[in-house]
């Protein structure tokens, strides 16, 4: 079996970015993490670590990383099974994939939930995010897709409902005459990123095809609230985040009665779903607080 | 010259990603699209797009787009002196490396005061966004860093003012004998990702020198207020983002009297200059709004 005092050596320096720091995560000197990855890289005969600022995983790096994590979470539910009161090591992390709208709305009660877990969240759009799953770089995700993964199991989660919202200042300039095809392409829209078609989606849903706003580009879920109510543009924004603003008039929706429902659906890598029980439960119940049912119109 | 035709269709491709949402943008066919950027890589000798789902730069690719987006921007400002009230084409847009603490702080009242430009933020730690202005892949940024940039202008911003934060209950749990280095070794820090050091220099500045915390990954500025407020973890919060939970008592400062100050510059290419003027003008005021004079103590 491997030395998991090697794989851990991996796991810090990939998670941390230098040797340097992963040498002070475990509590050893740099030239230890050094020889510890050399040995690694020996038995296996191929480079693990891409040497840099910051060091990053090759492929064969990525996939040990991710059996030593899992093999970290397998120890855990053994501890439990074994001795659930007694003292126990450091708490296991998990490497997720979550959109960044899930995170700004309902995600964190699923991680409070959960409080001997430790979390790694990436961010990606969810339409990309079951690949992170698929390419075994993290344990879970939350997807728009309900489509399986491989070795993973799935349930679905809800509906994240956004509202397309602008302030009223940039209703009046922008759409005096409503909210026409004309108009919708002259308004600059907001998008989170090249991944974001949601302002397209909608426009095609309810205004017609194929309208191209200018747009400003902003990868963050509150900076598009924050944006919209400050003037500069339209965008699609999660209703829960919205609802407050919407209320008391500072952002007004662009059209009555025109939500748009992303479904998302929670995957989980079989390997390590013992471990991950009471995670499930916790992102369950949290979507449920906050999504609306899949299935319901 | 070039065909800015064609390199108003390469921009179009490496903003959207893809050539079909390119031609939308533009309002040709993909086809023609193909055309220009085959076209735009004969007369260069090199290949510009790297073709994937998304569509990417090569090194030449990106130089000519940064070659384009300073030109859309040099015929805005020539457009302003020529006919100042005459209609104009669409906006330019500017490409801006932001941190994201500044992001959720202050640079939207900047974006808003400068309604006749469109904005692309790029995300990136501020010890690490000058270097996307080193790379000629941005016009301007807000950096950690004083140090001129070769071919730019910068002038100091402010001092973001950070607090150590915590939820009540998670000082009670983790801190009951107040911050230790050896409390602080074991509680549950909030890390943003690999690039930020700021709650280990908080540590060393406070309490001690090496320690190590356990850590969650989290990389949204919002996000840490809120897993902070659900008891998931501490971290440097912007005061400016947390003074209203800590004023009503949902979040407590770790330690009192112990801010954490990020020094901010705002460096801008040269090139581009004089079309950026109400910018410079904007960023700067918005920043003296919410970030603390430099200088002074």
């Amino acid at each position: 079996m491997f030395d998991y005092a090697h794989l851990e050596a991996l796991v810090a320096v990939l998670r941390t970015g230098s040797f340097e720091q992963a040498a002070r995560a475990i509590g050893v000197t740099p030239s230890a993490i050094s020889q510890r990855i050399r040995l690694l890289e020996e038995r296996v005969g191929s480079v693990l670590v891409v040497r840099g600022q910051p060091c990053t995983a090759t492929e064969t790096g990525q996939r040990l990383a991710r059996h030593a994590e899992e093999v970290a979470l397998l120890e855990r539910s053994l501890g439990d099974d074994l001795a659930p009161t007694a003292g126990r090591g450091a708490n296991p992390t998990i490497r997720i994939a979550v959109n960044a709208d899930s995170l700004a709305t309902w995600f964190i009660p699923a991680m409070a939930a959960v409080p001997d877990r430790l979390f790694d969240l990436v961010l990606d759009d969810q339409e990309h995010s079951a690949e992170w799953l698929r390419r075994g770089e993290v344990r879970a995700a939350v997807s728009g897709s309900a489509q399986p993964v491989q070795g993973c199991d799935g349930r679905p989660l809800g509906r994240l409902r956004y509202i397309a919202t602008a302030s009223p200042a940039f209703m009046r300039r922008w759409f005096p005459d409503g909210v026409t095809a004309q108009a919708l392409s002259l308004a600059p829209a907001l998008t989170f990123n090249a991944k974001d078609t949601l302002q397209a989606r909608w426009s095609a849903a309810y205004v017609g095809d194929g309208i191209v706003p200018p747009t400003h580009w902003l990868p963050s879920s509150q900076a598009f609230v924050d944006a919209a109510l400050a003037g500069i543009g339209w965008g699609l924004n999660p209703e829960h985040l919205a609802a407050g603003a919407i209320a008391d008039g500072r952002l007004v929706p662009l059209l009555p009665d025109a939500p748009y429902d992303v479904p998302l659906h929670w995957h989980w890598s079989r390997s390590v779903a013992a471990a991950l029980g009471s995670l499930n439960r916790a992102v369950l119940e949290a979507a449920r607080q906050v999504l609306l049912p899949i299935g319901e119109a």
